[in-house]
């Protein structure tokens, strides 16, 4: 389907040609290119409501700064689809997220104009501020830098860390806190009350001018009253102009707030602040989803809504026949409030992403037990070890990929201290559109390492269930070890996925099917590609056996040697990487006991993988039916290479 | 060697004897226990300027507060010594840091009064907050919980993430910052300045008082005078009580600054606290070192002195034959500036470890290029990114049990945008003392996961060096790979380290010597061990070959082969841990390919590694010169126990 820009947009190939333009057509630039999100999104689908938000500070930040020399960092990205349309990327738009289309995020790889690669939130500061000291470095004092971030992203540790650096150089560096007051959910946390405090209060900076005026004024009043009000001023000056303000405490110059979607004040400010030197913040204020009446009203809802009748305002939903297997994360949410109900010690927390997780299930039922920490995966899990030490019995939830944020912790809170937190690590595996960023890829290496901690994947909703029973035990609880279970984005199997609760004996698998001459053993979902590529190989006198493992960690080892024994072939398969996961863990027991199996590792390889949807990337990888069929013909016509 | 508690300390075994005591009676016991850690550690070595300024503190809180229902939460932890000492570890206090002894850290399971074990900073305030989040769970309003944390672990994103929930929270927690304007070496950053701020600005709540008293003379000028004010008044209501203060600003009362020495008026202010609910952050101004002229003096010197002559203030340094070899650290700090005095576009940065890491010998030539950017591991790591975008050569020194905090940017900032950032991982292995906490024992498998990622470690400091040099060079640096160089705590092997720097070709490995039957491949320092170990094996007629692979990755393959091809029986020697690492690899090259040789894989058991010197350490993991003999002698002995 064409999706046509409006005129102005249409001539508008990069920045430059939209500096060319009189600042009073910009109004017009910015209404062509929202309509054009608008009418692209709601055929192609994406991340949406931020975008709509960030239409004015897009246009204004490319038509006042020397793009792509200033250099514009957006902090997580999805809110740069306006950027992109502007620098170069218009045309095919409709490719995003698409398999070997464009990125939903900045890359560098994509355009010169995308300065930093983002999908987590919070690194714009950091990467700013050391574009600027390279800048510092080089000499070159005229080039910007600007850093793009929410006051979601503002709450991360990451972005405190870049102010506290930032705010005692003197580099040159633009913070703008593009702030809608909310993350994917509402923002939470004490920064968030802040920001709305000293907006409502209407403009800070007024406030401060008032009481200068209102000082002025008294030295009317006579010698002595100026002395007293010298006195005050002096005394102002120190309690107000320095520490009057969160970000002024931190060394950085505050302008703000100014309403962001205004276009022709933001140009204004913008261009005046090219002129101050040092380091400083610009307070926006901004609507998610401005422009499009339904996505502000539920911002929520339409921070990625899918396709969706731009008349309307009606998001499609795919249409099936009969019942469909929940979404994992959807078991999870209400396996969890069963489990609470029974189980008084329970508590929940997830860092900002209660809709994604499901946890707002628990945090509608029981408010005091669950928690949404804001962007914070450090504080998530050392918060839940501090829960742990009282007694509690937590559950803390991470996507998987941004669970590297709080590694430190879960080795330094969680396991070192024996302490039997449960974390689920949701979107696990290849995630599809959101791409390399969001790929859930290292977590079985990176968590298979570490003492005192059990990992398992399970192949359906059923298992996820019987997993989490398990891990809330007392029997587990006592064990002191904390407890991982990864589990991938979107759908299970099973429509009828509300099983009784079952507990699964720490470290075991399970035989699926027994077979001949070769076994698979799988760790996770993609076992649920085995029983196809079973009957194509069946057709060939193959018999698969299947073993579902199910813990990564420990290894079921009477199971393994069963297999080993009976298979003298054995393909391993994973949604993880190839180095240090399930596979790499079999390997290590077979050689450990002198097993001389040949074996066949089926994981993602040693390289980036890009966007696109799960089914064309586990394809794109050689994990899917095709690839296991292909990897056991391959296995059974080996011959041993070198026989030593 | 028995040293003496004073009279009063000789009687308090545990907290409630020393609340037995009359408040007039508290100077002596700070006196007696200032002079007991100075006893100590003058005699048996470990932290020393930190406890020294925390004696008043730590007695205020065990006499103040009904520890330890009562939850301590102590930062980082190498100031707990006092503590340690109150809460009934007082006569086995030698024992600190000792083999099978004390931790110099707190740690729950050495006693109940340590209510959070720790070692890395900033843990504290979440900790802390999920305690007390657990106790209003249970209804129990009355415990309290404090967390005692330093101006240097403030700057952490961890400690902004935990301030920010607890500040929308209404939980019970004290934090107590403890600021003596030190980490190791001087405190940087914004949040170091302001707090020097507001407290070289006299009081500031003294300020504000004021401020109120100025206004208040201002309505004896009349009526008109008087309506002024009000408005004046309004308008500071906001501006300062709300806003006026960055910890008020996200939502904890803020008390102080206060004298932290003051023994009197720390146990009157603590007390009132206790009564005060919802989440506040008392600002204690202590001195490192306070009490010890020395250590007062120069603070980053006397932070871990070792043994002293406590009357001279002499430290004791151990006595050596001849030249000694270097500590790696001190490699590293000369051949950076080496090299950065003939490539321009070298720069150097550090989280707060400068003296560590020898980063300062950079920081003092080239002052323009090396950045301590404070304890800000993610930080360091992101701002490192955005300056190789903008084509610097990076070289990023963190600690290896600290790289764990920026784990996700390596993954996030630098390796998927393909930026040649160089980690240099010091501290990597055993590090002894320090233990557990700070072990860098999984730096091998976290990092060999991830794409575009090289990984190596040196036997020596002339690989060091070499490492250093090939990864800075124009070749490696267009190559687009992150390169991790890990090398060890304390001192290399070559007294003449000075050596010509020379290329290695990335991925390659070095046949030290060849043997006969059996092979052992090391990486890293542990290689060393290999000669006294082939000289015993010899003896009983066995020739050991030697290879120093030196890359985990990629690993030099044809090098791999040749071992296996040559040598039936293969051992792998690391310092990291068994699951993941450098033998995980050569496993996994070995069964890919088809070999199936034997194969023993000398590494770190999967268990947590408890404090004690290295060479101890390494002895109880059977990975010295006796372990790898008894691992040739075991192997060679060995028949296949399942042969296939």
């Amino acid at each position: 389907m064409l999706i046509t820009p409006g005129k102005l947009l249409a001539q508008i190939d990069s920045p430059a040609d939209l500096r060319k333009l009189d600042r009073s057509q910009l109004p017009q630039v910015c209404n062509e290119l929202r309509q054009y999100i608008i009418d692209n999104v709601s055929v192609y689908g994406g991340h949406f409501g931020a975008s709509l938000g960030v239409v004015e500070l897009s246009v204004a930040l490319h038509y006042v700064f020397n793009t792509p020399d200033d250099q514009l960092v957006w902090d997580v990205g999805h809110q740069a689809y306006g950027h992109k349309i502007l620098s170069g990327r218009r045309d095919n738009f409709q490719t995003n997220r698409v398999y070997g289309g464009l990125s939903g995020f900045p890359k560098r790889k994509e355009s010169l104009y995308d300065a930093f690669g983002v999908g987590h939130s919070s690194t714009s500061i950091s990467a700013a501020l050391g574009m600027a000291v390279a800048s510092a470095i080089e000499k070159n004092y005229q080039r910007q830098h600007i850093a793009i971030i929410g006051d979601g992203a503002m709450t991360a540790g990451l972005a405190f860390e870049g102010m506290n650096h930032a705010g005692a150089t003197d580099s040159n560096l633009l913070i703008i806190l593009n702030d809608n007051c909310m993350a994917i959910d509402p923002n939470v946390g004490a920064l968030k009350e802040y920001l709305t405090d000293i907006t409502t209060s209407h403009t800070y900076n007024k406030l401060r001018d008032e009481v200068w005026n209102l000082l002025g004024k008294m030295s009317t009043f006579g010698k002595s009253a100026q002395e007293v009000v010298s006195k005050v001023e002096a005394v102002m000056k120190t309690a107000i102009l320095r520490q009057s303000n969160l970000f002024e405490s931190l060394g950085l110059r505050y302008f703000g707030p100014i309403d962001g979607n205004d276009i022709g004040h933001l140009t204004e400010v913008l261009n005046d602040l090219k002129d101050i030197p040092g380091p400083k913040l610009l307070h926006c204020l901004t609507v998610k989803g401005k422009g499009y009446g339904p996505a502000e009203k539920d911002q929520t809802k339409w921070h990625a809504p899918g396709v969706f009748d731009k008349i309307t305002g009606e998001i499609k939903k795919k249409v099936y026949d009969g019942p469909q297997p929940p979404k994992y994360q959807e078991v999870f949410g209400h396996t969890l409030v069963e489990l609470a109900e029974k189980n008084e010690k329970i508590v929940g927390v997830t860092p900002a992403m209660p809709s994604g997780s499901s946890l707002n299930i628990m945090m509608k039922a029981m408010p005091d037990r669950a928690f949404d920490v804001g962007i914070a995966e450090q504080h998530a899990v050392t918060f839940s070890a501090g829960m742990a030490t009282r007694g509690n019995v937590v559950f803390c939830n991470i996507y998987s990929t941004f669970m590297q944020r709080a590694y430190d912790q879960v080795i330094h809170d969680v396991c070192i201290q024996e302490l039997p937190v449960i974390f689920c690590l949701d979107r696990a595996g290849l995630v599809g559109a959101d791409g390399p960023t969001h790929h859930g890829l290292y977590d079985m290496a990176y968590m298979r390492c570490i003492p005192n901690m059990v990992v398992a994947s399970p192949m359906n909703e059923q298992e996820l269930r019987n997993m989490m029973y398990t891990a809330q035990g007392e029997k587990f609880q006592a064990g002191k070890h904390a407890f991982t279970i990864r589990y991938p984005r979107g759908n299970g199997v099973m429509p009828q996925w509300k099983t009784p609760l079952k507990e699964i004996q720490i470290g075991t698998g399970r035989l699926i099917q027994p077979g001949k001459d070769i076994a698979i053993l799988t760790i996770g979902p993609l076992g649920n590609f085995v029983s196809t590529a079973s009957e194509i190989l069946e057709k060939e006198g193959i018999e698969l056996a299947h073993y579902d493992m199910r813990f990564l960690k420990p290894l079921d080892e009477t199971l393994l040697s069963d297999a080993l024994q009976k298979y003298d072939k054995i393909i391993t398969l994973e949604d993880g990487c190839l180095q240090g996961g399930f596979g790499s863990a079999v390997i290590e027991y077979m050689v450990e006991h002198g097993y001389t199996n040949r074996l066949k590792r089926l994981a993602v390889a040693d390289t980036i993988i890009e966007h696109g949807e799960p089914n064309e990337l586990y394809r794109e990888c050689g994990l899917d039916t095709a690839g296991i069929v292909s990897a056991t013909l391959e296995l059974l016509q080996a011959t041993p290479v070198q026989a030593h």
